[in-house]
């Protein structure tokens, strides 16, 4: 067996996720399929850095897996690249000791989320951008921006549904970048761990502080007391990517 | 009864084409669908300059509709798009005399089409363009798009499926332009009508051209033969814009 490590880039809008589903097209699906019919029907196992939600797009996802058998890692980019759909990348390809994890040795990841500000949305952005037609005051969304970095308990930030107890994470930056050229506001935040849903959220709640609807100090109060029902809103999948992992 | 013109863009990726089915998500429906809300509940019916397939975008369709009512373009536009998706958008409104109709009095149309010519593609290009990995010889390309100029019986062009007799069309302006920055090689095509699918018969047989694998004069020979089977391929219809449709 040999342990390799793929990144991979993939347009999330036609996929129902990352996580294997029965009978439905996702990420970790697609890639296990290909992987058994180099194996001639032999079942690979893939591990990912994390989900994607559907709908949720990657530059830089990290998957590993046990190849029974040997090859150059260029061989296996080739290999499993001539096997995936056009909306799946393989961009580098390694062979690494057993003792890596794309899970568990996660170090750091950043995340890309795209904000389409135009009044209009261009019809071509519909699933590659969130969209926010309304006032929207960028200096407070800085301001807001310096307060998230730092250890925090992100509470207010996850969606139901996770199942982590432990809800204090580290943000090592978090970045806002409005570009007047396409009207988008790009953020981008990089940190140890992401609760789920917890950039979508962010986002949310970072717009409305740039809206004027939340007090532009709004996350130290979110931070206190602990309660998904104050951070409400959820940004949509489409605007979201995962740029970068790091082990 | 008021009959306004609109011209549309949409992203084709998750539309079954443009023609009304049941049951299925098309844009003619989507729009019908919009209107009749207006009309709380009475049906309008939208024609447009022509159908575009599944998967296949649009800069500029254009649809007309006789609405039982009257208000200013404007509005008509502002209405319309609050109620659309937002893969479609409605780019203006005109009020129009009873003698336009979108298909009947079109003169002229102009389709672009988007190739990527990376040796992989990227993911995010999946649903924009055609692909062709393979050697092209642009120069052979530009050679062959001279004898596309001009009136010719583009039976050899047409797919099975098509009912129209008369195959003879007008192609005043047939262009391509590569793009190094991103590898790109973009066709426009202006004529006078187009008959099923042919664009994309048409550029899959210029990338052969390309390739070398036809002669570079091939188009006068297979204007002669008049024999679908001799063109053969079809690109994809991911690359495929109706850029502009003149009246």
């Amino acid at each position: 067996m040999t342990r390799y490590k793929l990144t991979i880039s993939y347009d999330g809008t036609k996929f129902h996720g990352f996580q294997r589903q029965n009978d439905l097209r996702t990420v970790q699906g697609v890639v296990e399929k290909a992987l058994s019919k180099m194996t001639k029907g032999k079942q690979v196992n893939v591990f990912g850095s994390g989900r994607t939600d559907a709908g949720v797009h990657a530059f830089g996802q990290v998957i590993h897996f046990d190849y029974p058998g040997m090859m150059p890692a260029e061989n296996m980019l080739k290999a499993v690249n001539s096997l995936m759909p056009l909306d799946i990348l393989v961009s580098s390809a390694s062979i690494v000791d057993e003792n890596f994890h794309a899970r568990f040795g996660v170090k750091r990841k950043t995340y890309q989320y795209r904000v389409d500000c135009g009044y209009y949305t261009d019809p071509f952005k519909r699933f590659y951008t969130g969209h926010y037609p309304y006032t929207l005051d960028v200096d407070k969304v800085q301001i807001a921006l310096k307060d998230l970095v730092g250890e925090h308990d992100f509470s207010s930030f996850a969606a139901s549904g996770g199942v982590i107890e432990n809800k204090v994470r580290t943000i090592y930056s978090a970045t806002a970048v409005y570009n007047k050229s396409n009207d988008e506001l790009v953020f981008e935040f990089t940190g140890n761990g992401f609760l789920y849903n917890m950039v979508r959220i962010l986002v949310a709640t970072l717009l409305e502080i740039g809206n004027g609807r939340r007090d532009v100090h709004d996350f130290l109060r979110l931070f206190e007391v602990k309660d998904r029902q104050e951070a409400r809103g959820t940004a949509p999948a489409s605007g979201l990517y995962l740029k970068e992992v790091f082990y």
